[in-house]
């Protein structure tokens, strides 16, 4: 069956709410956080920002939707499975399905990009098609450019004549926004081109790494260090291609978040968005994670996560430690301490067991009267929190997020850092066609588990011709339509999934990337030209 | 052949250094730093702490040597090896050896206690034998005191009548001091009781939460939650005996680290000390490391590092997120980034690789005039070090410790956090009284490797009989013999192992415990009588 047909045929049914694709307030607003850039909550300050969007709301690029589609496409009653109008030209034929939540905010918050990236040394030196865009100076106290050649070995001559300094990379990255949707807009729209900036830097020493490990696979375990054995020098520490590729991401993500909060002063940003990013480099799959959507990969031998869900609950020491060093950061609101129990003043003077930033174990305190503060990590909504209010402790933007009763600032918890894990297509034994990586937001999450999702994506892929390009994009659309449910007959605004349990009422966004084109990627790709043409800028 | 008459004859051997009890300036420093307690160094500074110890050097009372056994014990040129005069009567028969350093320090800066603990629940209220001691009150803002008893699950009437609150454990660890040797000494006499004051504090919870897991032993992973089943409290979070266990190791940790704090302002107490434990309670073995001492697994599987070298080159990231965090603690004298190789004044505006505290990867920066400083962790001796001097990243002590060109405070950057790990006796399969866990000073792993130990050990305990309990203190003897390997002919100054390569000129420390008798310890000890009778208190 035609995808893009089944997916228009949805989006055109009548919309029965009133979606629009203005911010409103609502979509401003977490738990009791508010952002102090938005005029509206402190009246007046800075007006002039109100409306003024750099990017305007709107579907991924690569649906090739209309804006009259998006608007259609946002119908919270109905919540059709959005897909790609034209799967065969997604990056190495990954597969892309979404689903509007059902009516938490009237935008779909999660947003994602999918790109093949075309690499070269000096191309590095520019920030190609982002208008606002410098180069981050001064990011941590120590002044980071790029006008020169890396030249770790100190030998300049032989680079252009070893490598032709090129090559190809895609990816993949899913952005699921809070308090607003303009963040994860921006992200989507800007970090593949700090990702690409980042590695074009450090492309020539790379390739040279990698060809070098390559030429020494067989021992690679030992003695291939390129900086050791090819560099000699004595006291060059041992590096790989992998390490910069990974540095590349790890500094893109810090670049990603230092562009928002500059573009914080002259457009209207709230919030912000947790990221994921897939990137398909050298026969290596990188997940660079900060927040908690999840990517997995599912293979014959079963699933694998390939990333943490980095939240207040995974991160409470990091978080503790952070309000022990900086005590100023929770005032006289919150406790750092996290108890067993939730405390009551019944519960003064007695005994309760807990936890601080150093301890994985837990110990014994006698309750006090500031014991009875909200805990800095608590738990609302079967979630834990952030100082009341945010599920997530890592991802873009939320630089003027602030708590509403005591105005706590809360981006000094969240971090862009990224968690980045490495997967090495070389060392898998032979990948077939039903082997891919799933990426989703904590939509799909919440109500499958990584088994569950497998088992879909592995019987979808069973039962579709190898031949059909768009049979990842049906994978991805199954996964979706299992995770979003079905309408209960009675009750138009229940969504129950086929197991009768609570469906997801969250946004749901999930790519499903086969494996056997990230070993071997065609060398020719469509996608460049159609990116061109079809650009918004 | 008797190890106690092997040792004494000799240590009787005469002495050529002239080895001394009373510290020296030496002894106090390390690298470039001085302690600002110890008035020798700033002129007249409280001049009335200088010759003031708690607790005079000596050696582990285990050995019960003489003051004149341990004088004539401690000569660099000879470098005998001691061990315990009584070896049945170590705690769970564990071995023990230990060497001193082939001139380095006038003393041996390591440390070592073994000790059985009998635990009670009321015990914990007050803690014995600790002359100046007094809880800590409120450490990191929170107040703990332990004058009440928990009850977690609000019932106390069962308490008494299910249980006898009372258990055993055995206590090992091992101190490696620096910059003098007196906080080493201070914590082996005072570690244990911290440990015990903690235990007993939740002694009651924790053993009926044990008594609870080993019922439902069958269902262990899904569904033995002591807190979420027996207590069925809804808010409550799932605790086991092991996270209570952990917790008085870590809270133990810290009250010892503020206990020298103290105790600094009333006693001479320069510099600070690695420090590893192992706990043997309830089946379970705890490993709580800070610093770079080692304990590994030993079976017939092979070996298994039960610690992680706690260094400033495995914490690197932590030490540099302080150093971002608070740009204070590095002054203008040190440069936060690590990077790939040592830079000159000719590096100036080349192309470096570095990287910052976020990251695992490396990305490339030009060198500028402040990348010159020297890097915040550096490499002298072939060993990573913080701020140019100290090679350990945790411990106790150094409180007052200072770089001497900038006076930069090293203490912030040590933390006596210990990282923890769990083995539990009941999961592992039969086992044989060749089954160890060998716990050692770096002084033996500069030297030999995990596998390298595992196979001396298991070497002796195949060569000696299973009957004699002085069998594993004579696998210690020959794990530090190995280390500390024999005298050149033609120079006296130089060690050499056997295999020809350069020996151990550190202070060498091991324990060998059997594992046979930590899943099941005898009921009776000989060693409390001892104690009581040995103290030197």
């Amino acid at each position: 069956m035609d995808i893009a047909a089944r997916v228009m045929s949805v989006v055109s049914r009548t919309s029965t709410s009133e979606p629009t694709t203005s911010n409103t307030l609502n979509s401003q607003k977490i738990g009791k956080v508010m952002d102090v850039s938005d005029g509206a909550f402190i009246g007046g300050f800075i007006p002039s920002l109100i409306e003024k969007q750099r990017y305007p709301y709107s579907r991924p690029e690569f649906l090739y939707f209309s804006e009259e589609e998006i608007i259609l496409s946002s119908d919270h009653s109905i919540r059709p499975v959005l897909c790609p109008r034209l799967p065969h030209r997604m990056p190495l034929y990954a597969g892309y399905a979404e689903v509007i939540n059902a009516g938490k905010t009237i935008q779909n918050e999660d947003q994602s990009s999918a790109k093949m990236l075309v690499l070269s040394q000096h191309q590095g030196t520019e920030m190609n098609g982002l208008s606002d865009e410098k180069k981050v100076e001064s990011r941590n106290g120590s002044e980071i450019d790029d006008e020169q050649m890396l030249t770790p070995g100190g030998d300049e001559s032989e680079k252009s004549s070893l490598f032709a300094p090129r090559a190809d990379a895609a990816l993949f990255s899913l952005f699921d926004g809070h308090a607003g949707s303009a963040v994860a807009v921006v992200a989507s729209k800007c970090l593949h081109e700090h990702v690409k900036s980042r590695l074009c830097e450090v492309l020539d020493t790379l390739l040279h790494m990698d060809r070098y490990e390559n030429l020494n696979f067989g021992k690679r375990r030992s003695e291939s260090s390129y900086s050791m054995s090819k560099m000699n020098e004595e006291d060059e520490c041992q590096i790989h291609s992998e390490h910069l590729v990974k540095g590349a991401l790890e500094t893109a993500f810090l670049d990603m978040d230092e562009q928002i909060s500059q573009d914080k002063q002259v457009w209207r940003l709230p919030g912000g968005c947790a990221v994921i990013s897939v990137l398909v480099f050298l026969g290596k799959l990188y997940v660079a994670n900060a927040g908690d959507c999840r990517a997995i990969l599912v293979t014959s031998d079963g699933t694998k996560a390939l990333s943490r869900d980095l939240t207040p609950a995974s991160e409470r020491k990091r978080l503790q430690e952070l309000a022990y060093r900086n005590p100023e950061l929770i005032g006289n609101s919150f406790s750092r301490l996290e108890y067993s129990k939730k405390l009551t003043r019944s519960d003064l003077k007695s005994r309760v067991l807990y936890r601080d930033w150093f301890m994985d174990g837990w110990a014994v305190k006698t309750v006090k009267e500031f014991d009875l503060r909200p805990p800095l990590i608590s738990e609302s909504s079967r979630k834990k929190r952030l100082l009341n209010t945010i599920g997530v402790s890592r991802g873009f933007g939320d630089h003027h997020l602030l708590t509403v009763d005591e105005r706590l600032n809360i981006k000094p918890f969240l971090s862009a850092v990224p968690e980045i894990t490495v997967t090495n297509l070389r060392d898998m034994n032979t990948l077939t066609d039903k082997d891919v990586v799933i990426v989703a937001s904590d939509g799909l999450w919440d109500v499958l588990s990584n088994e569950d999702a497998g088992l879909i994506v592995r019987s979808t892929l069973g039962s579709t011709d190898s031949a059909d390009s768009s049979r990842y994009t049906q994978a991805a659309q199954d996964l979706v339509a299992a995770a979003r449910g079905q309408q209960a007959s009675g009750n138009l605004k229940r969504w129950i999934m086929n197991s009768g349990g609570h469906a997801s009422y969250d946004d749901i966004t999930v790519f499903v990337i086969p494996l056997k084109y990230c070993a071997a990627p065609p060398t020719n790709f469509e996608e460049e030209e159609d990116d061109e043409m079809l650009s918004l800028e």
